[in-house]
């Protein structure tokens, strides 16, 4: 049986809108370093760079049938994330559909297989991180989840879930944690802030880490050119 | 034995023209959803849109001698779509060849292998729509074909075919099939305007499309949270 | 036993900067077609076009820590050229060893992996050569080599090679050749601008080069459409 | 913080064992085509069919040490299901682990990532599912999670759930759901057995399931050669 | 509108299982180096050679719904081959479908996507050449054409042409060159049991093909070890 | 300029013959982790182990003259070790060439693209590693190197070094290491042994490396399930 489920919590907004002044990278470090989606999933323009709470959607291979079901699920500051049941890199989503989440408030979407309309959607300004750009159409014949948990390009989504994504891929926040790995984010910019004038002004990350010591332990030995290994 | 095939026939240029209001994803649609080059083939910069006449040529691996033979088959409006007979990534074409082939009046470059020289082919503003851009060079040793039917990238290409190109990649139209299905893609945009506007207006393509009756009698479900799937 | 090799050899400086002047694949062709990394290799930001002294480091697969004591061993001028000895696309290098790399005059990164901060990097303008760009963080635990031979994209690189880097991909000439690849990427280069005038003048290539008589004597045949194959 | 969870909860012996009897499609098929690991999940012998319960183990990229962790928590009837933090093929299993696997009882691997020793694996009829084979060594610095729920290939799996892997792959069933698939997949096979001796006997598809009648409904004619599409 | 062509010509019986005796490199060589299916079209198990006529079907993704209606077109003698309308790994065709096409005579199935039950297929002995193995099921709502000419994995198949299968993959030679084909392959095979026989014996291929002219004249140079090149 | 380098060095014929009791896992370990050739290359058949001196040769891709070429550098004992110029997977190599090989006591073929005449091979038992079985043929027209060091599939390989290949791929031992390498294998393969017996008799690796204080300062800690995460 296919559900639709409806209602589901969603973290507050302030959380979940101040994830956007955070890259991936900072909240994937802040957050123990999970929740990273698969490396192909990439931007169909860049710079991109949003955070919204995740509506999930399962669809059938080379069929956007549930697409349309979850737009109906959607509010404004959500991101729309949807997965095949199978692999697949056909073109479940193009400007229509666009039209119609920007509609309906939906700040971007995370598509684990093809988009189309590529041009369109980058004059749009309507952000996408996808497996492929593809033209190849798709039918609207085989029903499936929406709102339930969903595995999408590698990463555990849950409907509410925070969904930051940028220039480096897409990471994902559980709900429940979301303030937390924000105060995470937060307190880990701040740190490499300082860190990034000492670089900038010529200091080693060998001596601000204090890393000599313990590559030396390790076995580590300068030797100099002509070397013979 | 390999053939260049002289005085190929080609589509009426106003329809071959008008192709390039349209994008792939339409064409690929007003035509039954066939005619697609497969998913790799990408364009060397964006945006891009493109359509013409197609000079087809074969080409051995690591060999780029038949594209000299295939210039010279050019006319204005034309795209070169060029296919190895088995799968290569090296750099076929450069900025000669496409010095070459604006020189008489061809619109842009199918490749089914890689090309060199992308920044200056970026600044020509020459398009291009390959598999892989990569330096290494070809030697000038093995004949092929010039302008006989070949399968390129997953889609078979007569000499003569309609081809358009964009950001979505690269869809075939069969020459004789070219004025129909110029008039179902303006058909299609035209319903497609209309649907659009409603999109953007808040509709749901649930209703728009009348799709709850259908879901419905398939079984879906509509539940709330929280859900025990 | 990791070593880390000090005072490494250079080629002239002014052969060095010489080459930025070069495309990739004018270079790769003056020293005989060989030297490319392979074709994954791309720049996460177009157009780029930069040329340096390699500076070679090993990393373990998901593990940056001989990257900060390559950096020591970097000077103005130099190109920082990174291989994990197991394939990793994790997220290396970012923003922080970017500044550290520009605080020391380096020119640009080789990475046969992944890097992050994409966004910030572009904004740098600090070009990258990677396999793939990804968020995931990596570890500090594992020693490798600094500055000895190695095997990075299928190229092999000696510390003090000149890497030569742009929108195809990266090359790398041994600093022993350094000066007689460099005068045969300018004699290249004067020659193409002679051959390029008169493709764009509409000569064909078949006729400048020659072509037709060995195509004959290959057997190539010109036929009238219809043409049965 | 990384932690082992101790005294999992597994299904029923009776229902894990019976599992065996039946194929990774047929089980697939019972529980609503859902739970499959990725395609690219192999056997490195065939054929091999196994079923038990899971033990879940994270592993950081090129580090095996959980491994070690992990066999400690396997009993007599377990499969150890093993996923890296970010892709990696480097051979993190051989013969020494399989050893040890075995003299605790435990009935093969699901290795998302490389195994190596696959000549003695195979002698010893030690059955692996991986990603890759690969004799790449690895390092023991990292820590990670055993018997957390993991995403593996693409799939969820609990510790605790059953697998159960044939020569098409591996599937995963929910540990709370075990015996009402057992059910369904007996069910499934009977049914099966019945439709595999009526087509045997040359009767068609067509008729047995009623499909001639949807098929007109839907548009699908008959023509006789010479057709032109 | 999708059509199954009925009645369909097929080479001469005794011309299309005499191919069996004949490997594919050698067909493939005797055609003149084309009908090649994609390297990834690998048999379920080996060896296995076989050749025959074929059947040509279009599946939806994730859907076999036209298999079936396939079968009807089958006779004894006949070779399946199968492609989606976009690429596809999921499980179209498993033991089921095998005893059907077994009580039609079927000889093997060509599948550019995924099959199932490889161990039973193996067991039946019903050759199989597939992009991938996988359990993955699929649905029967859309239809697609039986019978017309397709691109497959690479390779244009016409209804009726004929196919031969060993352990290098596929090819395909057009029906109406099959005696040609057929004669070449004997000649081919007799020519090359001589050259066998001399190589076994120790005679270089250098010598027997006369190269060594043609290479000096290339500018290959013999030079003794140490070489500093 | 290319060479063909005669009368290079080989490792002591007793010591090269020795490695072939090594698995590659085990040879690697020896040498520190080095020496592996990618993951992609795989034996044709399986089981399969040898060891050998290597005779390296290039090849332009789509073309195998070179291969001829090599023959006759070949002495009983060697290895051939092939790569082309850029990638390829074309099938360069055959049982004819293969009966050649063998006439000159060559072990096997480590071939960094495509071969074909698969159950040939397999029926004749000559050992290949490839990167891929496919039947396309190729031309003789470019010349490339005989005996130079190449990098072959990841892997730096001088002529006469010592390869070792097994189901687990291909490690390259250099010829003036190989002595040592090989008393290191042997000292691992008794280490091993002894462990493997601890092992079997059911004691954990945890104890018997001593892993259990290093996990605990690195923070692992040990819950009972139920486990909030």
């Amino acid at each position: 049986m296919s559900v639709v489920v409806q209602n589901i919590p969603r973290a507050d907004k302030a959380v979940v809108d101040a994830f956007s002044s955070y890259g991936v990278a900072t909240v994937h470090e802040a957050q123990g370093r999970v929740g990273l989606l698969a490396s192909y999933m990439r931007p169909i323009y860049r710079p991109a760079h949003i955070s919204g709470s995740a509506v999930t959607c399962e669809v059938a291979p080379g069929d956007n049938w549930m697409i349309h079901v979850a737009v109906e699920q959607c509010q404004p500051g959500d991101i729309l994330v949807v997965t095949p049941t199978s692999a697949c890199e056909d073109g479940y989503f193009g400007d229509l559909l666009a039209a119609s989440l920007i509609a309906h408030g939906v700040r971007g979407l995370i598509m684990n297989a093809g988009v189309r309309d590529a041009a369109v959607l980058t004059e749009m300004k309507f952000p996408v991180w996808s497996k492929a750009i593809y033209a190849q159409g798709t039918v609207k014949e085989t029903i499936a989840n929406v709102n339930t948990p969903i595995v999408c390009a590698g990463g555990l989504v849950h409907p509410g879930d925070v969904v930051v994504a940028d220039d480096d891929g897409v990471v994902i926040v559980p709900r429940e944690k979301a303030a937390d790995v924000l105060a995470k984010s937060k307190a880990r910019e701040e740190k490499e802030e300082k860190t990034r004038a000492r670089l900038s002004a010529g200091e080693l990350g060998l001596d601000i880490y204090g890393f000599r010591e313990r590559l030396a332990a390790k076995g580590l030995k300068y030797v100099d050119y002509p070397y013979k290994g």
